[in-house]
């Protein structure tokens, strides 16, 4: 169909095709401040929009599929049940953000019917929150409709405003590590998810999903100037989806916010839209700090193969483990330690071997040295894309590391988007995307294998988050966008606003392992380098969420520099609260989240390449409590270019009446430490 | 000099000619945070620049002037004096947004000087805040230059960053009262100040100028893509500005923020750098909320001059001041009290009698009711742009209000922007510019006449505003921009973002006698309307700061809505502190302020066609205490096309730890009052 018919299509959507036409459903938010109205257009397809406070946020959309051998559905359809429902209810995570999350939202549920032929039927709900909405379809179990092949998800997001798009491209080899791009909506092409938007008026939106089980990721393609049409992601097999009846589709998901703050707070939308935990006793998933043998690997001063600069010795994983012992971390990663890293090992996932280690790296010794010392030795597998290799060996693999007191494995995929290698019954090996729904498929069970064994997964070049970690929360982090490791050798290394625009972009989606903590900001590779201060450095493990968070450099860096490295040692990974103070999309940020366990918060605030100026009122401290605050600030001629590693680190003593003015050099930030000091001292 | 040539030049500012070349001069704020470096061009024109944490934010921009026979006073100079100095000071305001403001600056002050010819000299002085900079020319005495006749003040921003600009073009017919424009900064032409900008990077930068004394205005022209250059206001005799050495010109100024809300709160610069008071005892100038014989007029229901529907009759002068009394509003203003405004007034300002009531208005015996009753006759001196025959009878017209108690006057200057009648020593009337050099004078002879019989002003269709409330405390508030008479016959009338642009561009200036409070919403010119809801009304008292401030509906429109009536008779108008809480230039902005005599506070949210939900924390409330708040909304179904005077209002109880979601209806706003609970009550 042209997209001019289909434009005067929309333009009526009621319009009746003889009969008297549909009345649209509408289902308001809690607060009345979104509403979702399901409409028809004149050929009877079901289109939805939002419309916030009365006005246009998204415009008429489609929805509906095309199937393989089954054409389109999504057409001559009627309504033959309606229900509806509101829920409001609190339930506590395991560890996250914030430790209550309130799910506030009226639901409205519509059973659809095709009017002739076979008569197939399609269940939409929406679920509308005073801040976002999400949408899933439901395939009913029914005779004509068992084998589902969905060829195309004709899901819609008509944006009604002009507005700028934070977003990285789909399909590029290096896919989701790629720099976000800042352009208009019209100059998108097709773009992962999170899509942030802010349109002429102020207003912030992010297009995503939740709850991706079995099923290929969406992204999102620009057909016209502000039309975005969902594009799953392709598999081998020459179809995006193939399910059985009856099932359900991830939820689309609209947050729709008045400022940057705002947004970041709405995604406890994606955590409510997933099912609650099905892992019942979680208290053996330990979110934490590590330390790895990993920077000295990017930074080529050690390699991840044997020979005589081989990182993952037995000595080297050592001496990592007696710096977590002594300064309090509780995981030591050790990569390349098993069989498959010599040679071109990007070209050979077939020859890693994930329960045999390297000749110099003795695994249980090692392992048993970190127990020793009261310390976990974090589990390496990296499957270099090949998938089906490693689920072939992952239930050993799993085994061994349960059998030596690992509880954390970090998983990696190196590989180029589209090369996952998927061996089929037959031998013969296809070709797959990351964000496929073999993906999706594979990455689950991984998760739920490790769950059995009481171990917890950090996805690398993983699928995208959806919010699966309600579900599992064994699932503990990911990476997924572009990490530190990409100022170590990456061209172009990230600039200063990266991390700034990544608050309010991927993290939308949960938490990441960004890996921040690098001191010495000079890498030697040539023309790389940390645009950073160092003071941003500390700042960025309150800023960028992770229950996993890695102090990423050297250890020899931190010895050196004891007294900033102390925020590193005494900031936490799990939170019972979290404030975003202030924030613009790739501009500046200021976090305070208070730490689960103790009455203390800490406060991060980072900038772009402008210094800034910021005035934070404390009012997220407890009333009539006092605090230390310990200061780590950029020193006053720090700069992110000529002077990165001038801090200022001071005291000074506060309460939630005070305001600070908080000053972040160009590239810089500000991290704080709000101790809570006892009753008796407060009562001067 | 070419375009071309000159950027050249000031590519390679220190390139000395012959010389060894000059070093930068170079000034930082008290935090590090701005610097600003006086340099010389190769033909040794002195230049500035302005950095923010090492990044420029003013590139090299020129200084100087060109002076009518004297030619350039900007080139071949050097330094022959500097000095410097810091200061920290606080000073207490008799009124005003804040109690207390501090004044804390560094100042560099250098004295340039030709090195050929008659050798002439001038001072440049910066004073460089962490908000900002000011910066102004002194030209001392000196035998070669006694009589200064400026032609043309050379001054320029050359703005750094790519930036939108909200502005509105200089030289209309109706000037100030122009809708704002946002448009890129490079579709900017001439501009009035304050010009407000945001740059690329999420910077906020205003330009304007303080202590406009003597002198004419300063607009902004732009002469290429970034460059704003000054442009003063002409004069009818062939240049813009003469004044005998010594003399010092107004400040010029940029505010320099990372948030719309930090860029009002830097306006404290423009008052810092007016002079302290000069009137002593200003305990006579009272702040306060009025009514008046006004709305009526603008609605075409009565007539300002004399007939059947003559506003200000005896009679309808009583009433008001009836209901004043009866409702606590100190004033009552009553415009078309004189002889003059019968026939085509507009044309006929010679006319006007300022002395002579119309004879169905007995002024004695209307200001003698008010007196009775607790009220304040406010007067009302229409100029009609005919301001030689003003300031013929200024005397006797401020004496005859002083001589029946009326202590605070509204003045007015109708008449198109070049209009403005001096009637020379001849006799021969020229036409001079609102804000030309002979209005400055004006102004200031008006508001020193009224201080020395205790006479406040309050200036419409005025010069523009830079702080010389500081100076003379009676120049309570003034017009100088688009305010609710626009809704009732202006063609546009003022679209929903309006007041949400006013805070962040006029109101940086100083204090706006807007006139809110317009209950029935619909006038009855054709196409006209108020874009506002009910609740949206009540919160402009607290977002736009005036002294004064009008209750500018019909006392009708009052007695039929006695509820949301309620808040326009708490709210003061007098503050001990102002907090802006959030906002973004056009789209919201929600300020919290303390009365200056109790210990509430209010507070006000306003957004523009979109609605919003604001997480708004409590934190500026005294910790331990706990308030009423009673809060005035839009209701569930408000939206200001559809449903304007949709309002609810409701108490709920709060204290410093809390924080309300206010919910904006679109085109809406909130308005709360914080009720300072007694102690005992609060110890529960």
């Amino acid at each position: 169909m042209a997209a001019a018919a289909f434009a005067v299509a929309v333009a009526s959507p009621a319009r009746a095709d003889g009969d008297a036409a549909p009345k649209p459903l509408r289902v308001v938010s809690p607060g009345q401040v979104l509403a979702v109205e399901l409409d028809f257009t004149w050929f009877r397809q079901p289109i939805y929009r939002v419309s916030r406070f009365g006005e246009p946020v998204i415009g008429n959309s489609w929805l509906g599929f095309t199937l393989k051998d089954g054409g389109r559905l999504d057409r001559d359809m009627v309504v033959v049940g309606e229900a509806r429902r509101s829920v409001d209810q609190t339930w506590e995570q395991p560890w996250g953000e914030r430790r209550f999350v309130r799910d506030h939202y009226n639901e409205l549920r519509v059973r659809l019917a095709e009017r002739s032929g076979a008569k197939r039927q399609l269940v939409v709900v929406f679920r509308v929150f005073d801040d976002g909405v999400g949408f899933r379809y439901e395939f009913p179990d029914q005779p004509a409709l068992k084998d589902v092949i969905i060829d195309d998800e004709l899901t819609e997001f008509s944006v009604a405003a002009p507005s700028t798009a934070w977003w990285i491209p789909a399909g590029q080899p290096t896919d989701l590590e790629l720099p976000i791009h800042q352009t208009p909506l019209g100059e998108v092409s097709v773009a992962h998810t999170p899509l942030t938007l802010r349109t002429r008026n102020g207003l912030h939106i992010a297009l995503h999903e939740a709850a991706l089980v079995d099923y290929a990721g969406m992204r999102l393609r620009r057909t016209d100037e502000q039309h975005l049409v969902a594009d799953l992601a392709p598999s081998s097999e020459g179809w995006r989806v193939r399910r059985s009846a009856p099932f359900v589709t991830p939820w689309r998901t609209i947050q729709i916010a008045d400022s940057a703050p705002a947004l970041y707070r709405s995604s406890d939308l994606i955590l409510n839209l997933n099912e609650p935990n099905r892992l019942g006793d979680v208290s053996w998933v330990k979110p934490g700090k590590f330390i790895g043998v990993w920077w000295e690997m990017h930074l080529d001063h050690w390699t991840w193969g044997t020979g005589p600069r081989h990182g993952a010795t037995t000595a080297n994983a050592k001496r990592y483990i007696d710096f977590a012992a002594k300064n309090g971390f509780r995981g030591v990663l050790v990569e390349g330690w098993n069989v498959g890293w010599d040679g071109d090992w990007q070209a050979n996932g077939d020859s890693f071997d994930l329960t045999r280690a390297t000749p110099d790296f003795d695994l249980k010794a090692v392992a048993g040295y970190a127990r020793s010392k009261g310390v976990t030795l974090i589990g390496h597998h990296e499957t270099v894309g090949a998938v089906s290799h490693y689920e072939d060996q992952l239930a050993a693999a799993l085994d061994l590391y349960r059998s030596v007191g690992v509880d954390s494995v970090k998983t990696g995929y190196v590989a180029d988007a589209n090369q996952i290698e998927r061996r089929d019954a037959a031998g013969v090996v296809h070709h797959e995307w990351h964000d496929g729904q073999f993906m999706a498929r594979h990455h689950l069970k991984v998760v739920t294998e490790a769950a059995r064994r009481h171990i917890t997964i950090d996805s690398h070049e993983p699928i995208k988050d959806t919010g699966l970690r309600r579900t599992y929360p064994n699932w503990l982090s990911r990476e997924g966008a572009r990490g530190m490791e990409w100022n170590a050798w990456g061209h172009p290394v990230n600039d200063p606003d990266h991390e700034a625009e990544l608050v309010f972009t991927r993290m939308l989606a949960g938490p990441f392992d960004f890996t921040p903590g690098i001191f010495v900001l000079d890498p030697t590779q040539p023309g790389c380098r940390v645009k950073s201060t160092l003071a941003k450095q500390l700042a960025l493990y309150v800023v960028l969420y992770s229950p996993l968070q890695m102090a990423a450099d050297r250890i020899e860096n931190y010895e050196a520099n004891p007294r900033p490295f102390q925020f590193i040692k005494d900031v936490p990974t799990d939170w019972a609260e979290t404030v975003v103070v202030n924030g613009e999309i790739g501009d500046y940020v200021t976090i305070a989240r208070k730490d689960r366990r103790s009455d203390n918060w800490y406060l991060g605030a980072i900038t772009d390449e402008e210094g800034r100026l910021l005035s934070v009122p404390l009012g997220f401290l407890t009333p009539g409590r006092h605090y230390r605050a310990q200061i780590y600030r950029d020193g006053d001629a720090a700069h992110w270019k000529t002077a990165p590693l001038e801090i200022a680190i001071e005291e000074k003593e506060v309460t939630s009446a005070d305001t600070l003015t908080l000053r972040l050099a160009a590239g810089g930030g500000v991290a704080i430490r709000f101790v809570s000091l006892p009753t008796h001292a407060s009562q001067r």
